[in-house]
This record gives C-alpha cells, sequence and structure tokens, in this order.
C-alpha cells in the first residue's frame, strides 16, 4: 500500500505549524485554513486542560479546534452547536454534580477517543482518526501522547485546570502553575519533526500560562522552536488590556506580568522573530520597541468567519514584510 | 457504624427471589412490588445479554428491570422513556455502525456503571449503587460479577446475544445456545445464600433459552434451587403458542421443543414445583398432568401497571394455594 508511507501530511511538504490552546487559537487555526491549503497546516495543540470525565479522556482544546475547523463549534467556542445536555441532565438526576458540561453530541466524540485509546491507539491516533470523522484536513496534532496535565496553585489549595477554570470559575488567586510529569511526557510522534522543518511558525492568540506554557514544558519543544530556521510569530491574545476569552489577564496580574500586549510580548520574545498585537494597542508601539523582536499591530479581533480569516491575511501579511529584512 | 453490619437486604429476612431476564421480567417484579414489600424482594438478573458498547459496560436486563422499577421504562419495554438519541445520531454522523440503540438519558447510567467498575468496584456493587439512586428499593442483582456472554450459534456463524437479537433481529436459524464462561463465572456474592435462604422462588416469564437458562448455567445455582426448600414457581413467557416479546417462541422451535407453554413447562419441570400458564392456553390442562409437577392458569398479560399487579396477585394466590398441599 505505497499511501501508506507518506501518511504524515508533514512529511515531504514544509507546514505552516499552529502552537495552539482553545477558543482563541482555533478560530485564528479557521482564518489560516480559509487562505492557505488546509493540509499545509498543522497544528500542535495543548493537552493540559485533558480531563478525565466517567472515565473517559476529553481533550477540551483539541476538541474545540477541530469542532471549529469542523464549523460546528458551539456559541461559547466550546462544544458541539445546537446540542443539548439530555445526557447529563440525568446524571445530575442521578446524583452526579456533573460541572463539567459535556453535550449529547460532543459525547460521542469523547466515546470514539475513548474507543481507540482502549484498543491501545494513541491520543495522536484518536486524533487524526477523529479530524478524518469530521473532514478536516488541517493535521491537528495533540503535543504529547502521554499525560500532562496543567495544575493550578492558588491560595486555596492546588486544583486541575478544568477544577480552577470550569467548577471554580477562574475565581482563585493563582500562587504557581505547575506541570508534575513535565520531565517525562515526551513529544508525541513527529512534533519535533514539524517544529525543525516547519515553513512558518505561529503562536496562536492562546492563554500564554496555561495554553502555551504547557506545550513549551515538553522536553525538546522549546529548543526545537528556538533552534527552527522558520520565522516565529506570535499573535496576542491580550487586546486593550483584557483576554478576549478565559483568565488570562488576570493569570498575567497574578503572575507578577504587564496585564498587556506587552506584558505577553516579554514572555514570547526569547524564541519569536515577531509579536503581533491589535491595533487597538499601538499606544504600546514604544514600548514595544525596547524589546530585541520585531513587533507590529494590525486588526485581530475575530468575530465571524469572514473576521478570522481577514486576521489570517493580516498577520501573514505581517509576517511575509517581516521576512524581507 | 452498625448500619453496615446488615447491608444485605436479603440478611436476616427470608426473600421473595425472581430469576428474572429483561422485559417481561421487569413487568411481572413490577406487578410483586407493588403487593409486597420492594425490600423483600430479591431479583437474580441475567447478565448473558451484557455488551461492551464503546468501552462501556451495558447490561441491558439489570437495567430494564430497574428503569421499570422506576417507572421510567421506554415505550417498548426498554431504554428511558421520552428520551432521544442525538449522542447516538451523532456518532452515524462520525461513521459508526451504532446497530444498538443508547438514548441519550440511558447513557447515563451506563457512564455511572462504568466509574464504579473502573474504580475496582463489582457489577454488584455498581447495581446496587444504580437502584439506590433511582430510589429501586428491591434488591437487583447479576447472577454473577464475571463476564458470562451467551453466544449464539446460527447456521450463519456463531453472534453475540446482541448481534443475534438487535443487529440480525433474531432472523438466523439457532443450531445450539452456548455459554464459553459457564464453568469459570462464579455466583456474585450472596446469590447462593439468597436462593437457599427464599421463602419462595419464581422463575419470571422470560425467555427460558437466553435469559434464565444463563443463569441456571452458573456453578452451583441450578444445585441451589433444587435444593432450596422454597416453593418454586414459574411463569409462562408462551402464551396462545407465541411470545409477548422476544424470539422465544422461534428458539423453542428450533430446538426442538413445544411451541408452547408445555414446550416451557417440559423444560422447567425437573427444579419447579409449579407451572403458572395463561388461562387463553387452557386447553393445554390435560397433556399438563402429564408432568410432575402442580401447574395452574391465570391471566398473565401485563398491559399496564394495573394488569401487572393483578398477574402478581394472580400468580401469589396460586403460590399459596399450592403451599397448602
Amino acid at each position: 500500500m505505497p499511501s501508506t508511507t507518506n501518511q504524515d501530511p508533514a512529511s515531504g511538504k514544509r507546514q505552516i505549524v499552529i502552537i495552539a490552546g482553545g477558543v482563541g487559537a482555533a478560530r485564528f487555526i479557521d482564518g489560516m485554513q480559509q487562505i492557505h491549503p488546509p493540509d499545509s497546516i498543522s497544528v500542535i495543540c495543548n493537552v493540559g486542560d485533558d480531563l478525565t470525565w466517567n472515565g473517559l479522556k476529553v481533550c477540551p482544546d483539541i476538541d474545540t479546534v477541530i469542532y471549529t475547523l469542523a464549523g460546528i463549534e458551539g456559541e461559547l467556542g466550546w462544544g458541539i452547536q445546537d446540542d443539548f445536555t439530555s445526557m447529563l441532565d440525568e446524571l445530575t438526576v442521578l446524583g452526579d454534580e456533573a460541572w463539567f458540561r459535556i453535550g449529547n453530541r460532543d459525547l460521542a466524540t469523547h466515546l470514539i477517543r475513548n474507543r481507540i485509546l482502549q484498543n491501545g491507539g494513541t491520543l495522536s491516533e484518536a486524533t487524526g482518526e477523529l479530524c478524518r470523522r469530521r473532514n478536516v484536513s488541517v493535521n491537528v496534532r495533540p503535543v504529547t501522547d502521554d499525560n500532562h496535565p496543567t495544575m493550578i496553585r492558588t491560595t486555596e489549595g492546588i486544583l486541575t485546570f478544568q477544577e480552577y477554570f470550569v467548577a471554580r470559575q477562574s475565581e482563585p488567586v493563582i500562587t504557581n502553575i505547575e506541570f508534575p510529569n513535565k520531565d517525562s511526557a515526551l513529544p508525541a510522534p513527529g512534533i519535533l519533526d514539524l517544529i525543525s522543518t516547519a515553513e512558518s511558525i505561529y503562536i496562536a492568540p492562546s492563554n500564554p500560562f496555561v495554553s502555551i506554557e504547557p506545550i513549551l514544558q515538553i522536553p525538546g519543544i522549546r529548543d526545537a522552536l528556538i533552534e527552527s530556521k522558520a520565522p516565529k510569530i506570535a499573535i496576542s491574545p491580550i487586546i486593550g488590556g483584557k483576554a478576549i476569552k478565559g483568565p488570562a489577564a488576570k493569570m498575567l496580574y497574578e503572575m507578577g506580568h504587564d496585564v498587556s500586549a506587552l506584558g505577553v510580548a516579554k514572555i514570547y520574545a526569547p524564541f519569536i522573530d515577531l509579536f503581533v498585537y491589535d491595533t487597538i494597542d499601538q499606544e504600546l508601539t514604544p514600548s514595544m520597541d525596547s524589546l530585541a523582536i520585531q513587533t507590529a499591530h494590525c486588526d485581530t479581533i475575530m468575530k465571524d468567519r469572514l473576521g478570522r480569516k481577514q486576521v489570517a491575511v493580516n498577520v501573514t501579511a505581517l509576517l511575509n514584510e517581516v521576512q524581507k529584512y
């Protein structure tokens, strides 16, 4: 079967590599797949938010990316649109707490993933299978096939990411973010190659602490990023001092950073070439000049599918300009 | 905690024991719980129909009994009433065959059972927990905590029970019914005691081959039944030469038995005291006389909850009459 010799979409063709968390990343990637061939895009996805829910492995960031690329994401960015929760309501009737919201249709994803994992498949294989079944041609990958949870140490004790984010609505004050498996988790097959052979590398507009950092913590990933010859560009998740979604701004404050695009730029400066922030934050331009990297601004708000495409166009144009230097 | 010393509802109190399959049994037990204290009834349930569905253990007979006793059974006798299948429909969208129908609300049961089993609990414990959560006071038990599948050998090959019953709609011609784990499966804790200390033992109006026989195949069960001093009564699942539900009549034919209540009576005669058949079949009464057991007839059709209660009243009255001898 000659077709199996080149199964990896990344092999033989340099990829646009996007380092991604959940909702913001998913919208940006959807923009990118509207202006680049989808199979020329590879996504390295965070798994630090993953949880075991009633014995089923659930991967919120991977699922959000796949659902968004398939055009079926829920109104709030996660889950499946027009989904209902009768299964979850029944669990509640039966006395479960059921604080983690999983819709009826969403559950089908977790059942299929679970079946593949139970049969000895890897998370990479399960993710590839889910992409194929959703007709998603972008190459979505978990950064690791191993368990690699993000643990949130707070003034109220240590929490898993979902306990912090969903059950506690990001309210507890963070004192540290920890990755207990960071030394033992291995990059998933092909991930380091994707980075080192990339045509370009984008850090999606995701939370730097709990979406991007967990990826960089996997042994070898950060070094591969630094060593890759590809131009590296990050898009700010902070616009006008606020995160479009999630606790990124609150985390910047609690972790002692500037609560601004500049604060994010400083975090990424050691390993990127270009930092893109929203035009609304252009008053930050002078202070950006102190960084040892290129910075630029454009409109980065993605209100709808057309907006996502426009942001991808804007950011790609800025990258092309940087490459002239 | 003194309350834990007497957790077994059967301990210290002789139980009405009902040997049960699915829909027919569930309706009869619901009748019985309307005229006897529910916690004086113990049900020994078939597990030969159990299947692993997307990695989750599903126990159709146990669930049918619990749902019926909780008053939430579906219109066709199985599943939960007013349930929808959006989860299953999504699996189909994703390319699964999904021939085994599991509703959204129904799935909550399987998730809770799966979680208990994954945490090292037994099927008996999971069943007890599901009864408590459904406020079912009848003591519903699996006959065994082990895997004990019923395999249907047909002229078209060997099938699991659900492949035969659901996927193939009971169409293939049966050549044999096999229980590959019959020598290794153990009675669940307390089951043999329940039988030997029972106040009375009922064989529910269930399929003799694939509901009752799998229970009798577990080592020790048949002997315990024969040795128990309790009066033993079986209710015919065949009425007017037909089964109310399921392939019992077709199986009687294919397995070489009379397709009638008499055919069923002959199967049970070696270990029961009284066989009850429907009044519609009273023309069989003379031929019943050749059996070495008592036989009697009454109305056994259970159209609604009141009908279930009436059948329980009828059958209990016949048992009381037999006990006078």
